[in-house]
C-alpha cells in the first residue's frame, strides 16, 4: 500500500487558495502512486488565528462544508483516500478536526482531544477517540499533533485493530528545546507505531506564520518503529511517499506480543472499544 | 544531582565475579561523582540460562542473599545509591527482580512485570508496579527492559510522583530488524522520559553469551525527552555518566501538563498510585 504525507505551508486566512493547492499536492501524490494521502492539521485555514471570530469566519461545518466537498471530489475523481485536518464549525462550537474521505467520499472525521497552547481559547475538545475505519486500504484512524504525547491514545486505536494511524500535525518547536534536534514528535510517533505495531504517518506543515514556526520533518514510521525512506526537510514544502506492509505486527518475538502482554491488573484497563 | 550508568558485560553462573565486577564498577562511578549508579538486568547472574535449574541454583532471597548484602556494604561505604538488577528467589519461584540499595543499605526491591522470551519459563512475573522510593536524592522508581514497551507503567510512575524511573537491562536486538540501526528501546526510553517529565536512565549489559548477543547503548535521557552527554557504546564495557535536575518538567509548555491533559475519559484512568 502506498501512503503519502503531504508537507505544505497553508497560509492563514487564504482558504481558497489553501483548498486549490492542497488539491494539487493530492494530485502529485496520487501521480507518484499514493492511495492514501494525509495532509496537515488546519490545512485549510492556517493555524494561528488572532481571534475566535477569525477561526469561526474561516470555521466550516462537516461534512457540508465546501472544503470537504470539494476535497471529496478530487479523493473520488482519482479513486484515493484523504485525511486532512479543517477547522470545524458545529452547534456555535469550534473543533481542530480532520476529515476521511475516500472515492465514494466523506467517510467521517475526528475531533482533536488533546488541545495545545492557545488552541485551547478557540476550540472545543473532542470527546471521542476517532473511529477506526474499516476501508479496503486497511483499518484507519486518526489522531493529531499534540495528540501524540498520550500513548494511551495509540494503545486504544491497537487495541481497537487499528493497522494505520494517520496524524495531521502542526508541530512547532518544543519549548526549552534547541532548533538544532530532530523534531521529538518523530521520536514519539516512532515509539507509538513500535509499541503497537502500527503505521504512523504524520504530516506536517512548514513555514513560519505571524511569528510561529512549525518543523516540518513529516514522516511514516512503519511497524518496526522506523520510518519508511526519509523524513522530510524543516522547511520545505514536498511529499513524503512510503510503501507499507499492513501484516499484523504486534508480535515483537517468538513468545512476546505488545497487546497481549499488557498488565492492566497494574495500570488499569483501556475501555473496551470496537472503533466506533 | 549525578547519575552513573554501568554498561558490563556479566558472565551467566559466575556470580562472584560478577559481583565483584559490579562494585568495581560502583567504585570507580563514585569516583567520577556519581550519586546513584545503575547496574543492568541480573547483573549477578547473567541472562541466558540453560534450565529453570541453573537460574535457581543463582538465584537468592531479597534482601536476605549475598548479593544484596555485598552491593548495600558498597553502596554504605561510598555513600550512594544504587539499583541493581538480581536474579531472585522467593517461596519456591524466581524472579526477574531490581534492588534499590542506598547509605543506609537495602531499601526495598522491583519484580519485573513484562516479562521477555524465555524469561516466561523461568520467571514468575511480579505482581505490582515498582514502589516510589522517596530518597535525598529524588523520587525514585524502576522498571526493567521490556517494561519499557509498555508506556502505561510509565505513566503510572510519573501520575504516582516519580522523578525518575532507572532501568536495568539486558535489550537484545529486535526481531527483524538491522541489527545496524540503534537500538530501539533508546527510541522508547526518550518518549517516555519526554512525555512524562521523567529522567530515564537505562544501564544495558554488553556482551555474547551462549549465541545470544546484546546492544549496549546504555543512556540518560532528562525530561527534555533528549539523551544527557553520548550514548554508550554497542559493545565496551563503560560507564555513561550525567548531571540532571529533578525540577517538575511535566510541563510542555505555557498551557499544557502532559499529565494533567490526560483524557481518561476517552482512555480509562489509570489506577490511583500513591507510590507504595
Amino acid at each position: 500500500m502506498q501512503i503519502a504525507c503531504v508537507q505544505m505551508a497553508p497560509r492563514i486566512g487564504e482558504k481558497d487558495l489553501n483548498v486549490r493547492r492542497a488539491i494539487d499536492f493530492v494530485t502529485r501524490a496520487a501521480d507518484l502512486g499514493a492511495e492514501l494521502v494525509v495532509l496537515p492539521e488546519l490545512a485549510n485555514t492556517g493555524y494561528v488565528f488572532d481571534s475566535r471570530a477569525e477561526a469561526e469566519s474561516l470555521a466550516e461545518p462537516v461534512p457540508d462544508g465546501s472544503t470537504t466537498a470539494a476535497w471529496s471530489e478530487v479523493a473520488s475523481a482519482l479513486g484515493v483516500y484523504i485525511v486532512a485536518g479543517i477547522a470545524e464549525k458545529a452547534d456555535g462550537a469550534l473543533y481542530n478536526s480532520a476529515v476521511l474521505l475516500g472515492p465514494d467520499g466523506y467517510l467521517g472525521s475526528y475531533r482533536k482531544t488533546h488541545l495545545w497552547g492557545d488552541e485551547k481559547k478557540l476550540f472545543a475538545s473532542g470527546d471521542r477517540p476517532s473511529p477506526i475505519y474499516d476501508t479496503p486500504l486497511g483499518r484507519i484512524a486518526i489522531a493529531i499533533c499534540y495528540d501524540l504525547w498520550f500513548p494511551e491514545l495509540f494503545r486504544l486505536y491497537a487495541l481497537g485493530g487499528a493497522q494505520i494511524v494517520c496524524v495531521p500535525t502542526n508541530w512547532v518547536p518544543m519549548p526549552n528545546q534547541s532548533a538544532d534536534r530532530p523534531a521529538m514528535a518523530n521520536t514519539l510517533a516512532m515509539a507509538a507505531a513500535h509499541t503497537n505495531g502500527l503505521v504512523v504517518a504524520c504530516a506536517d506543515r512548514v513555514g513560519v506564520e505571524r511569528g510561529q514556526p512549525f518543523e516540518g520533518q513529516s514522516l511514516v514510521v512503519d511497524q518496526s518503529g522506523w520510518p519508511v525512506g526519509d523524513v522530510a526537510s524543516r522547511s520545505l514544502e514536498e511529499i513524503v511517499s512510503a510503501s507499507i506492509t499492513l501484516d499484523a505486527r504486534t508480535s515483537v518475538g517468538t513468545h512476546n506480543d505488545v497487546l497481549a502482554d499488557r498488565r492492566a491488573d497494574i495500570y488499569g484497563r483501556i475501555p473496551a472499544f470496537d472503533g466506533h
